[in-house]
């Protein structure tokens, strides 16, 4: 995914020394990212975490190029503008973004701050916390075979980390949208990546990537550079502990054993509420309570805002995110700066938010 | 106010019939737009009547050319854009609008539906009432000189509705922004409207007025066609019941005799709750009480969006009433339509909202 507007990322890990921080904001999302806007106008600097690998959350993941019609004062626009849009409105604020990652840990501390960290080992100690993770960390859609499970991560994968891995193997990739199309042809180009073989499989002869490139595939088909076969994978063979063949049911009925080294599958991505059900938070039905004064959720200075929310007549809209990230950020103020008096600026007036938004005050009569 | 997306008056009045309808929005204000398409995607025609003119409420009002930097996905934007987005927006939902009028009576029928009526005799019948009222009603702010108010309508006025009313008179203008300044202009240029004399008054030689109206001003000051002073009424003289003079001090501390025969101020509008008060809502420091499930006021039936209405936690943001109008308008369906189920639905992805909004729903694989 390209931005034209450009947003700080920082790498993290475990050797990295730990941030500390007044916000951390958990979720990239639309409701995300105008946390970061509304934390700003506070002038508090926040740190967002996405378990995605870009900004923009389900609009960009799921419609990027659908057009979205609700959103108050813009009558259309799509997913990758209304991105757009957000990440030029919170550009003033200097946020810094920790892509590819999920948070494992949340745990309040003696001093009444939070420690936070990831699944990539990068770590905060953070005054307040705000949950923008809408329905949870996207996670890749998995193969349902019993037992292939045990193979995540040798022979079986949902991403590529790294496309050398893969180089000079045998391989077997599954699913019919972008992902699958843009890999089989990567790893059947002549290059430093080329598989020794490689069978894309799909349970229709259709696809939902671009056309160009499903037309590309059918001419490597045609010059038998690669094979397309519908099917879908039902059973796996195993030989010395390792996956040998999976066994593929066609769209004629009939099971037939492929032999393989690396099983690649693209499902997409579906969404975990994952380990935020485990930091001690009030959950009804999979949503944090909170309350519609500062939309806090039970532990005081975690923050929940956007569709991982729940009140008395919450509706899943990003415009109510937009207006409950406002209302969470003045309520996160007698956590991050207990002596400030914290006054309610305009931003078409006040000449210290012009200075915050980078912005020149006009000289009135 | 020119506004490049069309919007249908309907001019009602006394003699108009009864409008039966299902809800009524006091206020044209960008919250109030907003309401409009709110209710609209729940298939629900929405009359709204405004005090001003025009659409747009404050931002056109108070800074029609001003940059606004907090509508969430809007980095920048004035209140005239503003007010043309929601405008082009709720384009496809047919709302009437019913402008210059302010609604003096507001009271509940037997059947459960609501009276309501303006100052201008225009009646409407109707299930629901939305006030996104704003600070109130805009009402020209009046010159405070003990006594001279018996004069309003008749010799003292804020507004002009007929220039007729005043040609060949000997006119006081007050006021130092482009009302005066144009009225000035209008009032000395050949044609059917001259005046007989006009003095500008302004309370110092310094305008808020377009510099070419001012510097129009001078030459036909210079050409002695019209007369310029500074100074402010401070009083007046009465002679058979009718106003004969005021008095002016100058900014040279002396008082002089200005005979007149219509005395014409323009000091610029400002809002008032006005009649609101009177309708049994609670109120609290001029504000309406609202839930935060629904935003009802005391009152079922009668919701308050935007800057009207408080609740715990309450910032006075055009993000927040864009929010509250989505809830308001799903809570109002009970009274709407008392039979109906009403569901979520998303304007990316329902071929429902798809036919409502007038747009054409994608055909997906």
């Amino acid at each position: 995914m390209q931005f034209q507007t450009p947003f700080q990322t920082h790498a993290g890990g475990p050797d990295a020394p730990v941030i500390e921080t007044d916000a951390v904001i958990i979720g990239a999302g639309p409701v995300g990212l105008f946390q970061v806007f509304e934390l700003g106008l506070l002038e508090v600097k926040a740190h967002v975490i996405d378990s995605l690998a870009y900004p923009g959350g389900q609009p960009i993941e799921l419609y990027p190029d659908k057009p979205i019609y609700d959103i108050p004062a813009v009558p259309v626009c799509t997913g990758l503008e209304l991105t757009e849009s957000l990440l030029k409105q919170i550009e003033p604020f200097g946020a810094t973004f920790h892509l590819g990652q999920t948070v494992t840990v949340v745990h309040k501390r003696e001093d009444g701050r939070f420690d936070v960290e990831t699944d990539k080992g990068t770590r905060f100690i953070t005054k307040t916390i705000f949950i923008a993770a809408g329905v949870g960390a996207f996670e890749p859609r998995t193969l349902k075979v019993d037992g292939l499970d045990k193979f995540t991560g040798t022979q079986l994968h949902y991403r590529v980390k790294n496309p050398a891995d893969f180089a000079g193997k045998n391989l077997l990739i599954v699913g019919g949208g972008d992902s699958a199309l843009d890999w089989t042809l990567n790893f059947t180009s002549e290059g430093p990546n080329k598989a020794e073989s490689v069978i894309l499989m799909h349970r229709r002869d259709g696809f939902k990537a671009a056309p160009a490139s499903v037309a590309k595939m059918r001419e490597l088909c045609d010059a038998y550079e690669m094979q397309f076969m519908v099917g879908q994978v039902t059973d796996f063979e195993e030989k010395d502990g390792k996956l040998a063949a999976v066994k593929v049911t066609g769209g004629d009925g009939v099971t037939r054993v492929v032999p393989l080294d690396v099983l690649l599958v693209f499902f997409g991505l579906s969404p975990k509420l994952g380990p935020i059900a485990d930091w001690g938070l009030d959950i009804e039905r999979k949503q944090l309570v909170v309350d519609t004064e500062k939309f806090s959720t039970s532990v005081p200075g975690i923050f929940a805002v956007g569709d991982i929310n729940t009140y008395p007549g919450k509706k899943k809209l990003i415009l109510s995110g937009f207006h409950e990230c406002a209302l969470a950020a003045f309520g996160a103020m007698p956590f991050i700066n207990p002596d400030k008096k914290v006054h309610l600026q305009y931003t078409t007036t006040s000449p210290k938010l012009h200075k915050v938004l980078g912005v020149e005050s006009p000289v009135f009569d």
